[in-house]
């Protein structure tokens, strides 16, 4: 009995995954998982820091009910790439028939996990913001220009300003969008970049308070990406609601892991994630005034669901695509 | 740049994974993770059930400081698909470069799961066993016969009982053995099985205790294999030492979950991991009278190491591997 595996390269990634196509993925998925269609344990943390190596891998499997399908994403940061050219984050997808445990495909993960990060904050604010007029971004790395790609696509912008400690890597930033229709604002300190601003993101790999609560005016949304706790606990404790994508991962890692630990935060605190506000079984916002904090932790179902729409994408046009058999 | 992949298919495995290949591979990464050589979470579950699917999924990530590899087990069990001719549990392994996070390896690990499950009583025996004249396995499945393939390779048996609800299965394990130097016995029931053996396994799918407190003779060891909770709660009551292959992940799956949730049993019940025993680190057993009952509930970095093992064996004899670039 043969077990034929697609093999996804990069390269098929990037010619067949568009950041709408990662936009409606990370939206449905979501909303999916709000209506308890999406199977996901928290994930866990292989951290390699005390063998005196720099990077770490996580394990994020899934089951989606509606393409029926188990994935897991297995993917690590790697400290010492951007010396060498390559992505800090590297991972690969991989598919399986949820009954029998046979292997479907083996994906290339890097461009579908910049692209589903960036949409994050994309649906986030679409659901959770007040006004998106004005967006700072916190840290001008490859995590920034996908959130402010994904952002530009389906929100109507009118200012970003972007921080970053590098004027360069700020420049370089800007010129990625040569044809925005929005200003491109290049700020020298945090403070200045958050005031007044509706939307604020910190996309960096920091663990420091680069927002502080004084900063932020009423009705602005504040989203903290991935693993790090990149704002004030201040901020933390005066923002009128909070909101994450999945409460069992956000006690224990994340942007509110720290004052979990200390029991300042509990899943009680959160006054829901994501997905029930998307599924409407939650409320987000219910003013124009609410400060709202949201910790986007980041699910393996994502990637799981990109990774299956390439895979259906490039049978329905019947692409050759290179297979193996596992058997 | 390229990121070449080896695919080592089901049959590669089985052409050049040796049973004795396995039994290395166990104890020299016990003796590792002893040493804290391994670096390996407690592995997280994907139960699909409340999906209607009879099936989970495993994820297993370690790094094993000999190899210098990342790995990940994803591994599952499905019910149906021994009616399809198809194993219970199916398996891949995943290698990565623990510094840059390139895939090195996709290895299929259906084979590499039943050795070196096979594998963990024989070493678990030979660290732990008074005596291994009389040998008890209560399942006559797949995993007892690859356990008592990789004991007989270096334990001195002389009797093996072979216990199973179904008479067909008995006999076909034991026309598995046919030039086996020990006498094979087929048993009706468990109690009779028990009485007087120096070594128990037991490796069935059920929740029940299998093995009653007072069928165990001073002396014996009892190993249960898995997740499942197989012996009676006084033979956990009574036994004079627990033994298991990692605490944290004994509190919460296998044999001795059950007792932990209640808080009848804690890190602080078990006189040691096996790997500080192979390590001597801690001392297991003290005396040939002790009844030890261990807990192998099985580490994802076995499956890397035997992989790895494969991997470096087929370069070695230079012999053709399929590899995709996944660039």
């Amino acid at each position: 009995m043969q077990e034929n595996v697609m093999v996804i390269s990069e390269s098929l990634v990037r010619k067949h995954l568009t950041p709408e196509d990662a936009i409606h993925c990370v939206e449905e998925t979501w909303l999916e998982y709000g209506r308890g269609e999406v199977i996901m344990p928290s994930k866990i943390t292989l951290d390699m820091a005390n063998a005196g190596i720099k990077g770490w891998y996580n394990s994020m499997p899934s089951y989606i009910r509606q393409t029926d399908l188990a994935g897991i994403k297995w993917v690590g940061g790697f400290e010492d790439n951007p010396k060498h050219g390559m992505p800090f984050i590297r991972a690969k997808v991989l598919l399986s028939d949820p009954r029998t445990g046979s292997l479907r495909a083996l994906v290339a993960g890097d461009y579908i996990s910049d692209l589903r990060t960036g949409a994050q904050p994309a649906i986030a604010a679409k659901y959770l913001a007040a006004s998106t007029d004005v967006v700072t971004i916190i840290g001008a790395g490859n995590q920034g220009y996908h959130s402010l790609l994904c952002m530009s696509k389906i929100l109507d912008l009118k200012e970003v300003r972007i921080c970053d400690l590098n004027p360069a890597a700020r420049e370089q930033f800007i010129s990625r969008f040569p044809d925005a229709n929005f200003k491109l604002v290049s700020c020298e300190d945090n403070q200045t970049a958050c005031l007044g601003s509706d939307i604020i993101i910190t996309v960096t790999t920091a663990n420091a308070p680069l927002v502080q609560e004084s900063w932020v005016k009423k009705g602005a949304l504040v989203m903290t990406m991935g693993s790090y706790t990149e704002v004030s606990e201040e901020l933390m404790r005066c923002s009128d609601k909070l909101v994450t994508d999945h409460i069992g991962q956000a006690l224990h890692r994340g942007g509110f892991a720290e004052m979990a630990a200390k029991g300042e935060i509990t899943a009680q605190s959160f006054c829901a994630e994501l997905p029930d506000i998307i599924a409407g079984t939650k409320s987000g916002r219910t003013s124009s005034d609410e400060r709202i904090l949201t910790a986007l932790i980041g699910i393996g179902a994502h990637d799981a669901a990109c990774a299956a729409l390439i895979c259906r994408r490039l049978e329905e046009i019947g692409e050759a695509v290179p297979t193996v058999d596992m058997a």
